[in-house]
């Protein structure tokens, strides 16, 4: 894409109404629009990264079975009264909002009642399960306080999976199937080596549930890490009884601030009971369906990444999500023959051709603009074409990450950004 | 995709609680889940069908200079306030809910107002102009009543386009180019015959708006067609005085009913002025931008192609939206040594290597059930592989839409089905 083309441009001012750094970056960078606290708009290039952390966790979703449904926000209060959690007091985060009838509904916070009931109409029998449909949808939450930019939003996208086991032993095993699935996400994004499995309180159908944690001073939770084990403990949690459960002693164990990326839960038969959703077993008998639920949310995430990789020129995207690969900028002089654009067309059409993604940076501004924009929106590679490297019969070409830019002859870059020669 | 490993089923059941024919089907085939009166779930097969008719309207917005965004649902007031359509009576279908601060918030029944706000950020000189930012967002309209399944929803999705243009001369030259690209969207959704680019009421900016109108008995619009001239005048201009305009007479006209499956709308500078969204034209002098809306609605369409095409055996989707082009079943006895597993097994696989999408249907259920859901789900080709067929050599197949099957061979069928060989 040509950034002539783009309606949205970067800023030099800080929004003064941000105290999160994500927010202020990604404001800055034409990423994202603030509509009110904790409610943001995604802008193209906002948009792109969004899609591409959402396409990651749709891959690893679908590598252990998952169906991909779409769900409503607004809620009929009788699923939520059945599981007591219609109550504002149970639930705190609650929209709520009237038909013109004046019948009340509700904004979903989550899923699992309204998706409990739906499954009613597709489980009858030992034959129908497993089953494990997710979505990626709104959420809205009535959070009282929003100043964590895209960390904590008050409407903002969710990944929610639920399964549907015969029994805990099925249900055990994708437990540990879709935690490995929650793992390799993390690392394609980037942050495997700082996002640890941390054992948090459970429910009454298994001791622990478990978060995903990565390690950020900009966190809100407090966890014990152990780093040799690669796991961590939630404060909450952080009693003598787990340690010795998990066998290590508190001396092993480091204190930290960090995200929740993700969380994993065994809900057991809580809503299956509440909401009558039972199978006929392989001996006849009727058997309440097990459940688990297992979030993550691309939003924050985005958040996240934004926060936990910029650097003081400015964003910095691991490869996988960046909205494009490449920004490809020209410096040319009014007076000169129009090589450098012609070279520089090429070079877009090639890298387009081969799906690499670009930002050609065709505006008629200084270079040292083009190169501040370069780095506020954290494209991974930026390549130079100017009257000094057509003369050289070079490329420059600079990672985010790099000090120093490097010069190459065409072959080389194309092999640098993987296109096969 | 396994038909085993989808978690939706398919029913015999007309659903007691539904008028609408394309509600019906959808639910029968288990494309969708009602919530309630005009609020649907979209199931994994729904899912794909409308994902298709995105991916056609986005490739046409995005070929026209369209920037895809996501706004938000809540709204704050204060915009919509200043435009006068904060009033439940100028806007009668409003969503209205609170923060929990106690300040009100409406859920977007469209998006002028917060659109023409976020542009005050990008635009300021004549420089930045023309621009075409759009989305494909849930919109929330609080109708009174919704008996038409996906043609009228509560929650439904919208693409909505927007034109930020210097003056009503650039304004009318993308009017032209976006109305040919709502031709493109409905000639590959198979629809382009019966649907009618229809003048409508306009507003101060220009005498007329446009509707595109598909000719159906269940249409909830009367229009008059002309049918020579591929137009038609929506009832509520059926004027003498707009006869005139046209240059057409009441003789050569039709009423027929219609479905709207989009409209085209100059807005002129109503909102820019109220909102004060001007830019600096290339004299130095302040103008506010000219702006035009273009929206269709993908379910909406998703439910008129589903009641457009089915016959009395089910739906019948166009190959361009279908969720799958190829249902591939086998008839094979238990008693069988297993060849007609591994040809249909080692078909699937050719098939999903070259990007067909395919329902297999692998369960161990009679004939007669695995054919009947075939034409339930309105897949377009059905591809069967039985002792019969592996004895002839040959591999039945049958199109949705044929009386009869063919006996193919293996590259016959890969030629039918738009395989290179």
């Amino acid at each position: 894409m040509r950034v002539s083309e783009l309606f949205t441009k970067t800023s030099k001012n800080v929004p003064a109404d941000e105290t999160s750094r994500n927010a202020q970056l990604l404001i800055q960078a034409g990423y994202i629009y603030k509509e009110m606290a904790g409610v943001y708009t995604f802008l193209p290039l906002g948009k792109k990264v969004l899609d591409n952390i959402v396409q990651i966790i749709r891959e690893e979703m679908d590598g252990v079975g998952g169906n991909e449904l779409s769900m409503t926000a607004l809620q009929q209060k009788d699923v939520w009264e059945a599981s007591g959690r219609w109550d504002d007091k149970v639930i705190d985060v609650w929209f709520k909002t009237k038909l013109a009838s004046g019948t009340e509904l509700g904004l979903a916070p989550t899923h699992e009642e309204p998706l409990t009931a739906l499954m009613k109409t597709f489980i009858s029998s030992y034959k129908d399960l497993p089953v494990y449909p997710y979505q990626f949808q709104t959420k809205f939450r009535n959070e009282l306080r929003s100043k964590s930019g895209l960390m904590r939003g008050r409407e903002f996208l969710m990944k929610d999976l639920y399964s549907f086991s015969k029994d805990i032993g099925e249900h055990n095993e994708f437990y540990d199937k879709i935690s490995a699935a929650y793992d390799r996400v993390y690392a394609r994004l980037g942050i495997g080596d700082i996002t640890y499995k941390t054992f948090a309180s459970g429910g009454s159908f298994s001791k622990y549930s478990h978060e995903f944690q990565t390690l950020s001073p900009v966190g809100e939770d407090t966890v014990y890490v152990h780093e040799a084990k690669k796991l961590a403990i939630n404060e909450e949690v952080y009693t003598d009884e787990v340690l010795t459960d998990l066998g290590i002693t508190k001396g092993e164990l480091v204190e930290k601030k960090a995200v929740e990326v993700g969380n994993i839960f065994t809900l057991g038969t809580k809503f299956s009971d509440t909401l009558d959703l039972k199978y006929t077993g392989e001996d006849g008998s009727e058997k309440s369906v097990f459940m688990g639920s297992y979030g993550i949310g691309p939003s924050r995430l985005m958040g996240l990444l934004a926060e936990h990789f910029a650097d003081e020129k400015g964003l910095v995207w691991p490869e996988a999500v960046a909205p494009a690969k490449v920004y490809l900028a020209t410096i040319e002089k009014p007076s000169e023959d129009g090589k450098v654009s012609d070279i520089a067309n090429n070079i877009y059409e090639e890298l387009t051709r081969a799906n690499i993604g670009v930002l050609y940076d065709d505006r008629g501004v200084r270079p040292g603009e083009k190169f501040a924009d370069a780095d506020l929106l954290g494209i991974p590679y930026r390549v130079v074409i100017s009257d000094k490297t057509v003369a050289s019969d070079r490329i420059e070409v600079k990672a985010r990450t790099a000090q120093e830019a490097e010069y190459l002859t065409r072959q080389e870059l194309m092999q640098k950004l993987g296109i096969p020669t």
